[in-house]
């Protein structure tokens, strides 16, 4: 049995104890959406402000600082958030449209190749990005059956990658299951067929180590106001091997993804490295804030991050085993914490209800259809006492309202 | 001879004077670039930290009113800044990228048409964003010669597009010589051909009527940053006329663009109605501040903004024929206020140099290559005599520094 106290002594001994002071934080609440809309850094008000003063202030000369801004923030992601080099990685659009990018410029450096790989459980986006390049190029979408709770198996990924595959594209972690793939091992099967490889980073990034570098990853892309804390919508980013920039062409050539931007010449030429990925004006307000949750992030450490999101989930499915199985709830998460990101899922026919309820109480999970409770525990600032006292209001729920745990 | 006191009357007389109190102006500068990033409205520092209260009040809740955002604030640019309607205008992504998603549905609502139509005045992005697409559908892009003051006339249109061309893209005021551009006119003569319009209205947007309706444009696109005030890289717009939009469909499908999107289904299934040109999330920080510089055009009304802007190119006009024409200054804008915008453009060998000096001096222009000095002033916020002096001090620049007028 799981005492209050153990959850106590578990944040005494938590060497990231103290990263919740950096964030905002007025509420009692118990915050389990930290894998959809992280919160505020404390300095983000500041950075904010800064950027509308500037506006203010400076207005038209203010840009000879903001032109640099979605590399400057792009190169402290790849090198604090993500194992990636400086110059492979840049901020601006967002996810959906950097997979439109990504996965496009993928497809033309695969000329004849005729299907693009995925799998069933990847993000609703990330499948419809792919079904509308595959409508444009007359190429078949292969989607893989992955494994609900442990996502998808190198041997269904071997199975169905082949001579004819132009592009495998993954979720790092899976968004339901928070099932964590093997970067590396998955990334060697496609290459061996001679398919790129696009990886989402939107579930892992900030919450576990992620070894573009090491895997050979071709391209990534990944968003900022999950547990990066960017704040709502918040542009996202998309990461080229440096070895492929010179020969990855994405296909919307807008004037931010020009050579000379402001020669504002006829023709268009693509820039150098992976400022080509940018297309448009970068949205600033929303860009600035990106930067402090990134510096928290290096402060912490992404390996620390990682052991206490392992921690974390590990505690919760210990309490939903003790707690929660009894009235019907099954773990929808990897059992091991080595196989899953930081988000845990629990599977219950009147999740929905359950939710409703878990927020009017002040303990703010998400709903994912049709049954689905998924908690996602930030490591920068949710407590063991947090996650202690959210499964035991769930645990109340169930004993005071018999008809929700019944069902 | 206009003497400073003659401004000074204009001033005066002016209905639209107290709109200036409407917006942060600390400086004594001239800014005359407020066409390229207009000045904040008083309120947009209030609503960009209600938006930044909300999230860390509300958190993943407040996505239940960030939601309306994007299409709340595209009818209220429809109804209140452009002719249009509520609900055939939303949101969000850049220019360039809106510029895609248009270009791209009514390419392929025109199948077997070979051939894409622009001008060569039009902005750079639009032409980068149509050569990208001529790319990626084998067709040709055919880049008509516009006159260099006053654009592209009826007759090079004419006889530019056929029964090849699938789509006319132009813009409506020209981002060099400020030429406004018949939009009812030229649409007429690309809808006898068969092709779809698209505008770009980045510059006549909240400078000048911009009759989508009346007229029969097909689709546009615009920025939101220049003279609606919406802030650096605050997110676009796109308008796609009601009786088109079941049969447009805009090739980058996201979850924002979905039916039903948080129902979360494996298949795309696009929006009814103009949220099927939504794409991803939206940047909310980004975006929040547009509605604050609707609002103020709203009050001011489009038709005195237009007044009034038609009377300070008038009055740059008259100055630099008086005072710049003997220093080797001419004039690159219409002379007649019908078919301008509300920016002025003179062209000197020395450009370059006199944009430098006079942003030494607190005048802020910009400088538009090989040899163009762009005045923007705003109506909403310049005053005749910001207008005098500018040109005054242009004026004294050549009188002191006879090297620059010299050239």
């Amino acid at each position: 049995m799981i005492i209050r106290t153990t959850a106590e002594a578990l944040d005494r001994a938590d060497p990231l104890a103290a990263f919740r002071g950096r964030f905002a934080i007025d509420d009692a609440g118990l915050y389990m959406d930290g894998n959809s809309l992280g919160r505020p850094p404390l300095v983000t008000e500041a950075r904010v402000a800064a950027a509308l003063a500037a506006w203010r202030r400076d207005l038209i000369i203010a840009w000879r600082e903001w032109i640099r801004v979605p590399r400057r923030i792009g190169d402290a992601i790849a090198t604090s958030v993500l194992e990636a080099r400086a110059g492979e990685l840049i901020v601006g659009d967002s996810t959906s449209v950097n997979l439109y990018k990504a996965a496009a410029a993928a497809i033309a450096a695969r000329p004849g190749r005729t299907t693009l790989v995925t799998s069933d459980d990847n993000f609703p986006t990330d499948l419809y990005v792919l079904q509308s390049l595959a409508a444009q190029h007359a190429l078949r979408l292969q989607v893989l059956a992955a494994d609900e709770v442990h996502g998808l198996d190198a041997a269904t990924l071997a199975e169905g990658v082949g001579a004819d595959s132009a592009l495998v594209c993954l979720s790092h972690v899976a968004y339901r299951s928070g099932a964590l793939l093997d970067m590396a091992g998955l990334t060697k099967i496609a290459h061996a067929a001679g398919a790129l490889v696009l990886w989402d980073v939107s579930h892992s990034a900030g919450s576990v180590p992620v070894p573009l570098e090491s895997s050979g990853a071709d391209l990534a892309v990944g968003c900022s106001y999950k547990y990066l804390n960017g704040g709502p919508g918040a542009p996202a980013f998309v990461y080229v091997r440096e070895a492929l920039q010179a020969s990855l062409r994405q296909p919307i050539w807008g004037w931010f993804g020009h050579r000379e931007q402001f020669r504002m010449g006829a023709d268009f030429e693509p820039a150098e490295g992976i400022e080509s990925f940018l297309v448009g004006v970068p949205a600033i307000l929303s860009t600035v804030g990106i930067e402090a949750g990134v510096e928290v992030i290096a402060e912490a450490g992404i390996e620390r991050i990682r052991a206490k999101g392992q921690a974390l989930g590990d505690l919760m499915i210990q309490l939903a085993d003790e707690w929660l199985a009894p009235h019907g709830f099954v773990l929808a998460s990897p059992r091991d914490a080595a196989r899953r990101g930081a988000h845990v899922s629990l599977r219950h026919p009147n999740a929905k209800a359950f939710v409703k309820a878990l927020i009017a109480e002040g303990v703010t999970p998400d709903f994912r259809p049709p049954d689905m409770i998924r908690f996602g525990p930030a490591p920068l600032y949710t407590r063991f006492v947090d996650v202690w006292d959210a499964l035991d209001r769930l645990r109340r729920l169930c004993a005071e309202r018999p008809e929700l745990a019944a069902a």
